[in-house]
């Protein structure tokens, strides 16, 4: 059966992972950095002596091209990105793009002729150090000249950006692909969380990749005297927010279980230690893979908020803030994906992705897959990042099967 | 029956809610403000047409004195403060003073010869605008030059206020009183609460005014990505801190009925969305009349605190912030004002003081007393702070009683 190049993948995890190497031993390459121009020009010379076809678009995304012998064929995408967060590990995106460099490679050694083209690319900006998603989101026609006007970390590092990639507003938008070209797309990642390390397997299968909703809660009741004031009177913000906290935590586990919820943030007015708070305001924010769930979650916490307010004698309003629908992956791919690990004798499981990935993107507009591998005792974001060289290489292996797999 | 004029000290408190009026119907006479000063002149000219002897002090208390036959007499203090928070009522602290100098202007008139002297005493800054408790803390020798230093609201408005009275801080020192020539102090005031308007009662002995313990509590978990991480691998700190903010006002309605506790503030960090919260930050208020009862609050309230830690998997730390030791008021002087208010027929109770007075400061070092007459909805600081006048009267008599039986 046909297998990757696991030395030379590893090598190159590692050869990349010097390039914004942190002393603390992470890497710092955030998009449009100089470690990520750097980064980017290793990428190139890498695809170049794989002897595959190098290629930038508008946007800033770098792709190995492996061409089919039909020059109309449809373009079957596979990978990620290559940006970090400051100071985070060197798996997180990496991994989805050496990956499929590698598989294309493997592929073009073996001399097997595809009635596709295969793309490995590299995603520009999925950390959103500068924009958010903003390869992705330019290749697929989901960004306007409005939309990069306000970019989320505002203009001036952005254009700062752009310039140190010889990049244009104009260029980006170039980068929209006709989508009737685009087979699907399938991305390799770490899983970012300890699901499969607990469970103890080796591939997870994405079936969807979470929606996200968030709310501002306010809780009003009314200020008094914390001495004179007994217990029965009081109408204390505090004890409205504090007792939704702990509710909805139990309502989530107990009913919309794998979803999940978080309250990031409490603050109270006035604040004075002997001041009954009179204002409690609350960060909201839950997922789930499912928009049905997601309105559901919606309806049970914004009325069991109002339920605590009422239960404390307090006015309660809720106002929506942003987050995102859920993307459920295609379901011919996500089989393909699951058979390439069932070929390759390794276990694995269906589950979904709580944080997002260009596949997210990608899934809006063109059948995508997502697939995962254990990342150890789930932590990301973060110098001490690790998934075992094992794990690389049966997700890479996965990848080049899928991609074989769909290819016959 | 001897009772004082009913008609007059009405009108005085009317009067005196002129002076630092506020388009709301409030008043504002912070102390030491220009406002203060208009009252500070309108009392010397009530005390000088009362035909009693004005005084002021080094620390700007101002004096009623009916000198007893024996110069050698001790002096039997009564008052409160004339001093008002910004916007506030017309009758916190303004009720005991005045109610103070109509007792002696009755006695006065009904040409009684008492074998103590008779003050009628306000306070200076009982409210803290400057300083606090300034004027009762310098007539006991309860403050140092190093105290002066160090004003509550910083040296600039304390000196500017200083500066407005003609007072120094040699002059504050000096009004130190030698206590043995001191009988005791009686207080009449407001009650600011609604212990006496829902009993339907007409007055309120205080036992004892309640101490003031605070913490800074702190809530430590781990900063987690609130997708990736399950519900049940968090370690959220605001869930330790919201289950002991509901607990902890379970455990003091419980055990320590009618002592309060209050967490005025809550705060938690990194404050994103979509990150859970890592620290979380509580200031926690107790309050309760004795000492030995505040001492098992703080155990219990503190273990609980760990206890919720622990449970959520969260490290906790205390640290103490400020307050104040519980007052007792004097037995005897108690008892004076409760036979006081019988022999007047009025209904009446023991209670607590949950807020602060001058009457704290005097216990400390000579017997005092402090009652309460009802506040409408028990509603102060505040424009519409009301007391009815039937319980203004109720509270002039009981004074003037009090001082009276004292005097047999």
């Amino acid at each position: 059966m046909l297998t990757i190049n696991s030395k030379r993948l590893l090598n190159n995890i590692e050869a990349l992972a010097h390039i914004g190497r942190t002393p603390e031993g992470g890497v710092s390459r955030p998009a449009m950095s100089e470690a990520d121009v750097a980064g980017r020009v290793w990428f190139q010379k890498k695809v170049e002596e794989a002897g595959l076809t190098f290629r930038q678009d508008g946007a800033g995304n770098l792709s190995a091209i492996l061409p089919a012998a039909n020059p109309a064929a449809q373009t079957l995408l596979a990978g990620s990105h290559l940006d970090t967060v400051p100071n985070g590990g060197r798996f997180d995106g990496a991994l989805g793009v050496l990956s499929a460099l590698e598989a294309l490679q493997t592929i073009k050694e073996a001399g097997l002729s595809l009635p596709y083209h295969l793309e490995a690319i590299s995603f520009t900006d999925e950390e959103g150090s500068v924009f958010g998603m903003l390869g992705s989101r330019a290749l697929t026609g989901q960004l306007t000249a409005k939309d990069l006007a306000q970019a989320g970390q505002g203009p001036e590092p952005f254009e700062a950006g752009l310039k140190r990639l010889n990049l244009t507003h104009a260029g980006i938008l170039s980068a929209r692909r006709n989508l009737k070209t685009v087979a699907g797309y399938i991305e390799l990642h770490i899983e970012q969380g300890t699901r499969l390390e607990a469970a103890n397997l080796q591939i997870g299968l994405v079936t969807t990749i979470v929606g996200i909703r968030q709310h501002w809660l306010r809780f009003e009741g009314q200020a008094a005297h914390a001495g004179t004031t007994p217990l029965h009177k009081r109408a204390d913000a505090l004890w409205g927010a504090a007792a939704f906290v702990l509710q909805a935590r139990d309502l989530v586990a107990r009913q919309f279980s794998p979803g999940v919820v978080n309250c990031g943030q409490l603050q109270t007015w006035p604040g004075g230690f002997n001041i009954v708070p009179a204002e409690a305001r609350l960060a909201l924010e839950f997922r789930h893979g499912s928009e049905a769930q997601l309105d559901q979650m919606e309806t049970a916490l914004l009325q069991l908020a109002g339920d605590m307010a009422r239960q404390h004698n307090l006015s309660f309003s809720a106002s929506r803030r942003g987050g995102c629908i859920a993307a459920p992956m295609a379901p011919s791919l996500i089989q393909a994906v699951e058979q390439a690990a069932t070929q390759l004798g390794l276990s694995h499981t269906r589950l979904m992705s709580f944080a997002g990935h260009d596949a997210q993107t990608l899934s809006a507009v063109v059948p995508a897959a997502l697939f995962f591998v254990p990342s150890v005792a789930g932590i990301s974001h973060n110098p001490r990042e690790l998934t075992r060289a094992e794990d690389v290489i049966n997700g890479a292996n996965v990848l080049l099967h899928t991609l074989l797999a769909l290819s016959r």
